[in-house]
């Protein structure tokens, strides 16, 4: 597997995901600036990804001695609204960097970039967590569906849902993945599919619009998706058509897990309603890696983001354990 | 508006739905082969408009003395499995053929030239029933969704669904349309967004994972469709993702209509479990205009209906009135 992102001494080094699976593209990040239009373009995307490229954005900003912290800071957070990570680990490295602030400048910048290498290799093993703590809920010989793209280029490497896709199968369960393609950005086709694919994990394309066909179909044993922020009372906000997923799976009585990172919880939020939701471009519905799909000049609504409410999820998988619901007493008690 | 079908001396004139919105292109079909092929391929598609294209490949290929009435039959019915209206103008050109055995060669191609053209006149006057018996039900001054086109393009003209979405603009109702892109062959975004901006019907494109979203902003008030075949129980199948959306508007408490002609009813199956779905090539899920959005070789599914069953259905639109539960009731009645 390749990796999502990396430190290195020439800068932030993400693969390209805007451009997989057709090219594989590293982008080299040279100061936080370039790192905050990484995010914002989504060359790096997947809620804990973006924490852990908003916290070496911090870093390397710091490095390069070319703005205040909270320039810095404030930069990378105005990137994307949803994903609570990447405010998490902003504050995070913030925290960090004030308790620094008497300490001599070489080495405020190098326990900052620690702590950012530091977030990247506890999200590797906050995934192989979640993993292992999802796995046995998995069906052995059904297919799982998934949508969007929770996995190793989603994160740090392993990834959420994926994690706990890759962890069933460690375990010796015989289980087949159904991708959502997720339109506009298309990050089941073409990276849960590569991902899969080049894990050898048997896997099937489809069209979102044909996810509810197969639910009802009695094929599929379970959902699995990430999360970009889950609100106090367990409602979950990801990535568009993650509501409709998780209407279709309860309609047809089969089980919608959700997988994600204790740092994806915003237990300040008393419900998904207060979650921002981002809305894109146009031109990402109305195009197709450049090719016009839509006529000219056609009115185009474009949110990144829905919101599920929380009776419809059956349970969250995190690194801490498993919170079903009422949500706000067991996401409460695993964060704490 | 362009014409979607018509007989000319040279053959049988089609707008190729394959290459809309990008290019306005005809295609003439000079034998029966040829109009098969045209629907095979979806240059024509619709379950209105690909019967009466298949009763002009009747016409045409009597005309040309090709091959005998069955040959040519057959070919056109082993085209596409799941819109019944192919079968029921094939047979009502077979059984106006056969009434003609004893009638001049000449005589005889005549007059199934004329049925032809007569059964593309008589669709764009139900289209125009259609939509006087569903304006009504449209609430005003609220979002109409559709999904896939049931418009101009699918039938001989005006359209089932936006029949009855152009009839409702027409009795002065201020309404504005969200139109799934509907993946794979985007006849959304490629036609039902085109048609409605030559009317200058306010539109928006969303892709299909959209659609749960809106349908719980409370912004929609109503979704209409049409139907490529409707059982005697009032199962409909329809374009895939067209259960996705029926389920969704139900559990938002938004009304659901199908649009469709009589022609559409198959009163010979009990239930939509009867119903042959298509597969198609798994390159329509994988490319985009010939652009790959997926890893070379991952498997794919590519059911290109689904079956929404009665219980999701508000009410059946026909040229003969609104049916609604009991469908069996209702539908025989209307039918007969």
């Amino acid at each position: 597997m390749v990796e999502t992102i990396e430190w290195t001494d020439r800068g932030v080094v993400m693969i390209d995901q805007t451009r997989l699976p057709r090219e594989t593209v590293y982008v080299t990040c040279r100061d936080y600036k370039e790192v905050a239009e990484a995010i914002r373009g989504m060359v790096i995307r997947g809620a804990p990804a973006i924490g852990v490229a908003a916290a070496m954005g911090v870093a390397i900003g710091i490095q390069k001695g070319e703005a205040s912290l909270d320039t810095i800071c404030d930069t990378l957070a105005a990137t994307r609204p949803t994903a609570v990570n990447l405010f998490w680990a902003i504050d995070r490295m913030k925290t960090l960097a004030r308790s620094l602030s008497s300490r001599p400048v070489e080495q405020q910048r190098a326990l900052l970039i620690e702590e950012a290498r530091r977030i990247k290799i506890e999200d590797v093993a906050i995934c192989r967590a979640i993993g292992a703590n999802g796995a046995s809920l998995v069906p052995d010989g059904k297919v799982v569906l998934t949508h969007c793209n929770a996995g190793a280029l989603a994160t740090a490497g392993y990834g959420t849902a994926l994690g706990v896709i890759r962890a069933a199968v460690e375990s010796g369960k015989k289980i087949a993945v159904f991708a959502d393609e997720t339109r506009p950005f298309l990050q089941g086709a073409r990276l849960t599919a590569w991902e899969l694919q080049q894990d050898g994990i048997e896997t099937s394309l489809i069209t979102d619009n044909m996810a509810g066909h197969f639910l009802k179909s009695g094929r599929i044993g379970c959902v699995v998706v990430g999360a970009d922020r889950i609100a106090r009372n367990g409602d979950v906000a990801n990535k568009i058509g993650t509501y409709s997923v998780a209407v279709l799976a309860k309609e047809n009585n089969v089980p919608f897990y959700v997988a994600a990172p204790i740092s994806t919880l915003d237990l300040t939020l008393s419900s998904g309603d207060e979650i921002p939701i981002e809305q894109r471009a146009a031109a990402e519905v109305t195009h197709v890696f450049g090719v016009p799909v839509a006529p000219e000049g056609i009115a185009v609504e474009n949110p990144a983001f829905d919101v599920t409410p929380f009776r419809y999820v059956t349970a969250i998988i995190t690194e801490k354990g498993v919170a079903r619901a009422p949500y706000e007493e067991s996401l409460t008690r695993l964060a704490s």
